[in-house]
């Protein structure tokens, strides 16, 4: 089993641990008020029958056509209706994002057999949408970072620069330096929190929910998990109807868009841990037969410079987490990058640098997974990853400067 | 506006126009069962309380009750227990898929805050653990398929191959072939089809559904939408119950990672179309400005082929969707391979192949809608994009095999 079944199988694993605690933790949570749910409606069915003499079975034979009618979206209290305009475009959206509220289902057949058909492009669009989205905030929070610690810098008077902004002295000064994983969680983090509590600000008054009720269906419906037993938007009325529908989805989507991103990141932080698990565990496994674990030849080995690539004469290795990468961008001035900026690198430790991998890359975060498993595994596949054009692929922020530099010129075209 | 905004507003604007569309079929299919259920509601309810001389508002209230009763799991034929171990963990399981049927959801506060921190983590993982899967089941898939090619070679006479399998000879004949994204589509479209088909034929019978309410659960729970309106596994008994539940928990795993990994698929088809019509958009726009809509020059432009790169001596151009990458992967050997392979790489036209960036990369999808997008984006960023490490992560098919050498004598090792 290679280390990428290793990582697989231990992840799979600990999901499972996860489920299972979680199980016993809601179970212990919620269970009481389950029983006094149900005592409290075997009482009030009780009283009603006793009151109005109901046949009981004529009352369920009642209770069971409610449910029906609930199903396709029916209370006492009249609710908006499900299938006009509005309501089947707000259905839509629960599909296509996977939301699934479930207020609103299709009843009919010809619904049931059309949504798969429709879902299947619509979900898949989304998740496009997704990761282009995520592909872009990621590039905007990079360079919004990167310009933060420019001033910085430039406040410091370290890396003394001229008022051109894109100075080549700048760009050494700042080569060395990308914002971390953890950064970009926090600021994701942040806004997910910034746009929930408004949300639940809205929602609090305008469904008379509790404050807790609103931050709950915030998460519920930004995650797509959408349980649907709160949904917002629902009642026959409100006041100013038309801005809190809109408002409504705006805060959605921005919600949706948020978590994901998130969620993204975290799973980041999440494989670090796993690789970093599967290595201790391979290490300890061949404790006896293999070298690796001891630890300074383990580094050794990791840590070992080759000579400048005879391939890539523009190739320079980056120390970074322990292993070597070979950078095979040719378009920069390999003369222009001074030694120290990577000592400095290095000395940032196990501090992942996203910019590192994605703005230069413009690049979904799943690219980052990659990047970062190929990092992890450099060790054992040392043969070639040493030399291959992957490696290329990690902290060119040239790139990233062109890029930048070119957007804003064909801004200036147009 | 450059061309990702372009592509990621078009994809806004079409989504916004698919969920229009959507909501009016929607609502035409739809819009008349409700009135008629809504009428039968009516009706059945009159019958009621003309029958038992109910007073209305006391019935409303008794309905209300049961609504309430029916957010705790309670409903008048007796549903499996919500909240013991088996149902929380259920219950867990549809949080951190996000499916989140909402059969059962937490009432107290204490199980609502909860949630949220638990369903952070988990969803995270969950994503992670899809993306894995994603990046296996496309290695798996496009190793097998490759398997195949190479049979149906040898069968053939092409190429012809000692009989040791990874002989350097058949490594080139089959440097030129690679899976299509539309094979892996259709691979995986079909798998999530087998695996729909079986778990409607175990839910059918089991659930007292109809084949077609089968297939509609399997696909809302697959594509993690989860309405809820049906739910496998809520009674308080079944034959082989516990084989049952099992089993739900096996074809719903099973389904939720094969229809992520369609989606995703689809997602890049998606993405080649937009990529697509966005250039064609940029053409007619550009079309008194610009030389680039005159179809020769541009594709002068975007096919300009470089001498071999003085920076990385190993790096090639392949002809690809009309532009060109230069490749830097400097552990193959140049000269192994033949330059027909490049040409009849070409005559597969607009065919882009998925091996090509995914299994030399063992890599999630992600990274291939970047690639194409690279791919696609070269013509604009023609100044470094031919000559950036980036291009190196395309169609080294040399490196999967080292990788898949690696991993069995790996095997063997342990």
């Amino acid at each position: 089993m290679n280390e990428d079944n290793a990582r697989f199988c231990l992840l799979a694993g600990l999901i499972l641990l996860y489920l299972l605690c979680g199980a016993a933790i809601f179970s212990a949570l919620e269970h009481p008020f389950e029983l006094r749910a149900r005592r409290l409606w075997k009482q009030q069915l009780d009283n009603f029958t006793q009151r109005y003499r109901v046949n009981l079975g004529a009352l369920h034979t009642l209770l069971r056509q409610y449910e029906e009618a609930n199903g396709a979206g029916i209370r006492v209290d009249v609710l908006r209706p499900r299938w006009d305009f509005s309501g089947a475009f707000y259905f839509v959206g629960t599909v296509v994002s996977t939301i699934g509220f479930g207020m609103t289902t299709p009843a009919t057949i010809a619904g049931k057999i059309f949504l798969i058909f429709y879902g299947l492009i619509g979900c898949a669009a989304t998740i496009l949408f997704f990761n282009l989205f995520l592909e872009r905030i990621i590039t905007m929070l990079a360079y919004i970072m990167r310009w933060c610690h420019e001033r910085r810098l430039r406040c410091a008077g370290v890396g003394v620069v001229s008022s051109r902004e894109e100075s080549s002295g700048e760009e050494d000064s700042l080569e060395g330096w990308k914002p971390s994983v953890y950064y970009v969680m926090l600021i994701l983090g942040v806004a997910s929190v910034v746009i929930a509590c408004s949300a639940s600000t809205l929602y609090s008054p305008m469904e008379n929910w509790s404050y807790v009720d609103s931050l709950y269906f915030c998460f519920v419906a930004f995650s797509t998990i959408g349980f649907g037993d709160l949904v917002s938007s629902q009642r026959q009325q409100y006041e100013s109807q038309e801005a809190y529908r809109l408002g409504n989805c705006i805060f959605i989507l921005m919600g949706v868009c948020c978590i994901y991103s998130l969620f993204n990141v975290i799973s980041i932080i999440i494989k670090q841990t796993l690789t970093w698990i599967v290595g201790k565990l391979v290490c300890s496994g061949r404790h006896q037969s293999c070298s690796c674990c001891r630890p300074g030849q383990k580094r050794l080995k990791r840590n070992t410079v080759q000579p400048i690539s005879s391939h890539c004469p523009a190739g320079r290795h980056r120390y970074m987490d322990g292993s070597v990468e070979t950078v095979c961008d040719s378009e920069t001035d390999a003369g222009a990058v001074a030694d120290g900026v990577y000592v400095g690198r290095r000395l940032s430790g196990e501090m992942i640098s996203v910019n590192e991998f994605m703005v230069s890359n413009k690049v979904s975060l799943a690219l980052l997974q990659k990047q970062l498993s190929e990092t992890a595994h450099q060790g054992p596949r040392q043969s070639y990853s040493h030399q291959n054009g992957f490696s290329g692929g990690v902290g060119a922020l040239a790139i990233m400067n062109n890029r930048l530099q070119e957007t804003s010129v064909d801004r200036l075209h147009k």
